[in-house]
């Protein structure tokens, strides 16, 4: 059986380096609230304020280190909340995806886009892909037997040596299945 | 192919008279809002606060007509926002459930019991369910193809001559599904 960890991402936004500097002054540094489970991620202990057309969200956790460009990601849920209509999409493609007005403790950015929902999608570090056989960009299946059973469809496989096998759902997906962080999922095909 | 329409229900409450009574006054009846898709069922224009020990949501809708016990069914995310722990249940089994706070502009009612997460189920009227060879309790596997297909397991049949054709998941289950009312769904067996 080819068995996955499950990790249930909550709403969290990847800052700029330039974004850092206005939200919390100019050179600072994140510092680590606790490691994630892909190498050398973590989560901050520094958070934001999210503003949409509809309602703020308090304490949005940072994942650090810093990124190229900034990216919020939210489930649906938070989505129809904040009163947005943000694609579902890999992570990094925030092409034509709504912004948000993001609210720190030195400053504010009114991002024109990067909001997105996070496509399901598994990590494999490149030694599990291999004996499985799998491909980066291969879509996959896979069954979780939580509180409420499942199968999701369209799991996008990564692959990296910097990876570590992980599957990431969002909220909205965690608490369809009635699965948290630490469970174990089935790879079906 | 066995198609049946989706109805993702959005958190709500049906009250007992005695409950209507005490929140909206002695003798008040409800009022429609609209119709649902089970005969006689509907959304009434009336709603109450419910309040938990972590948050209070406003404007939750009350289904009627009024039904033996008060039951509120919420999403797994509400729950969590309002710092309950509520069973997945089919309707009407609310024993050992949490209660809430409910809030109606006449009164107010503490729940000692009565929150659940509903139980992903289809209506079937007994003429589809003949026709199909579907019992009642029987648990059925059901193929979403929106924004993100998945397939339900477990997905409860409750057969009546008084039920209309309808699958009722809740918000977590449709956002996790990308699918919204009036979507198909497919009976895989």
């Amino acid at each position: 059986m080819k068995t996955v960890p499950v990790g249930v991402s909550a709403r969290h936004i990847h800052l700029s380096p330039a974004h850092i500097d206005i939200l919390f002054g100019q050179g600072y540094e994140l510092t680590t609230f606790k490691d994630l489970s892909q190498p050398g991620q973590f989560a901050a202990q520094e958070t934001v304020a999210i503003v949409g057309p509809k309602c703020k969200i308090e304490k949005v956790r940072i994942l650090g280190p810093a990124r190229p460009s900034t990216q919020i990601e939210v489930s649906r849920t938070d989505a129809f909340s904040l009163g947005i209509n943000p694609p579902v999409r890999e992570s990094g493609q925030i092409e034509h995806s709504p912004g948000l007005r993001v609210i720190g403790p030195k400053g504010e950015v009114d991002l024109e886009h990067g909001v997105i929902v996070a496509a399901r999608h598994i990590h494999f570090h490149t030694s599990d892909a291999e004996k499985w056989g799998i491909q980066d960009k291969q879509l996959l299946r896979v069954k979780v037997n939580g509180e409420r059973p499942l199968i999701f469809e369209n799991v996008i496989a990564r692959v990296s040596d910097h990876y570590a096998l992980d599957m990431h759902i969002d909220t909205d997906e965690g608490n369809a299945a009635g699965v948290k962080t630490g469970d174990l999922a089935e790879l079906i095909d």
